[in-house]
């Protein structure tokens, strides 16, 4: 099966690979197939950042309350550093980490300014020793704290020239590459927007790390005047110390950005004829579909769905296989697709341990195939035109869900080969 | 291949399914298979939790500072409800979690108590409904805060009777489905222990169902005298009210367990006759294993697992296919194990991206065949018998690494079937 239109490429184009032959293509989800480098190994390194910073290749894509800058509901628009100066104090990179936490005060607003990555695709651009790409940022521009004229001041000067910050779910009509800058950029400044404050000790957190990561510095110049660097003539303010904090003395997952790993099935019937599939309550009529559920701690994705599905729909699931997976920004998940097959006796639908679902069903292959050609939209919007009224309705291509259902009836179980549906 | 004895068998064993047909039968890793059910849908029904804690068929795993009270290096020790009521004032569970957060009081203790599941398999124990089996919960006995002398007291009450707590890295000893029960019961403690602040405002939390979510109250009675419930003939004392929380509204991640994704992988050439394999600094000679890393907000496995390879060694990666996973509590990591095939052009191994690795190299089938025969072991004890100095030495099969080389060499990719080593 040749990937659906909508869906990025692979990162790497296959090559006629020994585990393409056998196992298929790679389907790479909606909201993958990036087309950014993001050499996570140079957001410490500031020379580096701040000249990316600056350069004239670099693109900024700008977020207000997470709604992001676009042209139209298919296409991201940018800023370039000159529209941003303002707002994030010149260039916030020149400094060492090492020289903001020093300076760190918790009164002065930092707007989080968020090194995504070199498209490398454009070869003119930045050039850093064997390094060659354009520079993508994302700057969060939400009017907040001591920055909020400034912020102002960026959202109109940009809205007046067209574009417009896009609220809600747009990004399931953005084009596949800005979708996967899209997801990158809005889970990880919501990650910085939800996470003021250290879990450990209660203080508030500084973003380092090019807006990947957040320390709790031990000192704070909270109403205090600005500490001045290197000036001898200048009587040196010292700094408030801050109470002890565990993240300060080792590696601390909580210093590092959350992503939640979640499973989403389709579940088969023993006999290979037909796939387990459940609707909520307030999704529209005949519309089904692959149950789904977060992965606990200490758990494995293949435990994860076995109890999932046994919770919500009370069907026992023996073998599980891993298919593909789909980051999905809203806030912070990763969605680990999965095909389970149930065990001969464990087929009886029983909705009452966890009443999550409206209902579950076992639907036949050939209803499942239907709905794929003729009974796939988006949750809000209307039944494609050659539906008809009552047959099955299930989620677009975009929806991991709808590639899962697609790898089994196009035949991936049986010949580990993908043929168009 | 059958699985290894140290592996913990599937949860529901595998039929002769389809899916076992083709792809072989599913390797559960060490740390997954439970045998417990964790009924996850009743951890905030306090009727049915506050009648398992004090059942006699009630086991409780105790954990001092995240070290285990444990028989020996392969079995865990259990204590009773009447060990450890002191502890945890009687029956917390008693109270509905709208009692509990209304008297809230941040200055008092209270350990942590969490509902692991039922072991089904004793269906003489207790009953619910329609479920049957013997309660597990798990219990922070680490002396802290208001309990510090009713922590002590337990420590020294379960120790003199023969049980020590185990610290450090003991649970690779474990047998296999009690190192599923320790993996989840830690991971949560570690959660509840490493969050005692709200990430969203600052203040202090409070953990609720059964030890599986933390809220942010809007109340605190800290520095007051406790309200009497109920009690006309008291004076009613109103809690201190605290600042708004974002985390209050809605549902929020902030309250729920955290698990980190990361990617493991074994990676081929595209010839199929070799491995990558890279090693660290710390570890002995001719030490080997599989790459691995961190999985990022807004990126797929698959994007991950490229993304990791070519950053620590120059390798570009083009098919990825998704083999198992393995829960790993240190602290709170779920290890997606995948498979990877080099492209033609992008074998070439260069360290000096992202300096992590001291080496990374390329194996021949035949070398890792015989590591794996021969040169497996814990990284802190010796090679085993029987191996050569000089050869490859790889992890042991409780290590997915060591999983994911053993499922290509014994033909896991040909043939979909895997046989024997």
């Amino acid at each position: 099966m040749p990937p659906h239109p909508d869906l990025p490429e692979p990162a790497h184009p296959d090559v006629d690979s020994m585990l393409t032959r056998k196992f298929g293509r790679e389907i790479a989800n909606y909201f993958s197939g990036s087309p950014i480098n993001r050499f996570s190994f140079l957001r410490a390194d500031h020379g580096f950042i701040s000249k990316a910073l600056v350069h004239p290749s670099t693109s900024f894509l700008l977020f207000n309350n997470l709604a992001p800058l676009a042209k139209d509901p298919t296409a991201l628009a940018y800023a370039k550093y000159e529209d941003v100066q303002g707002l994030i104090g010149g260039n916030p990179f020149e400094k060492t980490e090492e020289e903001l936490i020093k300076q760190y005060n918790s009164t002065i607003t930092l707007p989080v300014v968020l090194f995504l990555g070199l498209d490398e695709r454009k070869k003119e651009g930045f050039e850093h020793g064997d390094y060659k790409g354009a520079p993508y940022f994302a700057v969060d521009v939400t009017p907040r704290g001591t920055v909020e004229k400034e912020a102002t001041a960026v959202i109109e000067e940009m809205t007046k020239r067209g574009p417009q910050f896009i609220e809600g779910r747009m990004h399931m009509t953005l084009n596949a590459p800005e979708a996967a800058i899209y997801a990158q950029a809005r889970a990880l400044l919501d990650w910085n927007a939800r996470n003021p404050f250290c879990a450990g000790c209660g203080q508030p957190t500084l973003s380092v790390h090019a807006g990947t990561k957040r320390v709790c510095p031990p000192t704070d110049f909270a109403s205090l005047p600005a500490a001045t660097q290197g000036d001898a003539t200048t009587v040196e303010v010292k700094p408030n110390e801050r109470a002890a904090c565990v993240t300060r003395t080792g590696i601390s997952n909580l210093s590092f950005p959350r992503t939640d790993p979640t499973v989403i099935m389709a579940v088969v019937s023993h006999d290979m004829k037909r796939f387990l599939l459940g609707r909520q309550k307030r999704w529209p009529p005949h519309w089904y579909s692959t149950l789904a559920g977060f992965c606990e701690p200490g758990e494995s994705v293949e435990e994860a769905v076995r109890r999932e599905v046994w919770e919500e729909s009370g069907v026992h699931v023996g073998r599980v296989l891993i298919h593909s997976t789909q980051p999905w920004p809203y806030p912070a998940n990763l969605m680990i697709g999965a095909i389970g097959q149930a065990i001969p006796d464990g087929e009886k639908i029983h909705l009452e341990h966890d009443p999550e679902l409206e209902d579950a069903k076992w639907f036949d292959f050939d209803e499942v195939r239907e709905g794929l050609r003729a009974g796939t939209s988006g949750l809000g919007e209307p039944a494609p035109e050659g539906y008809v009224e009552g047959n099955l309705r299930l989620p677009p291509p975009t929806a991991i869900a709808n590639q899962l259902l697609r790898a089994v009836v196009s035949g991936f179980l049986e010949s580990g080969e993908l043929s168009k549906i």
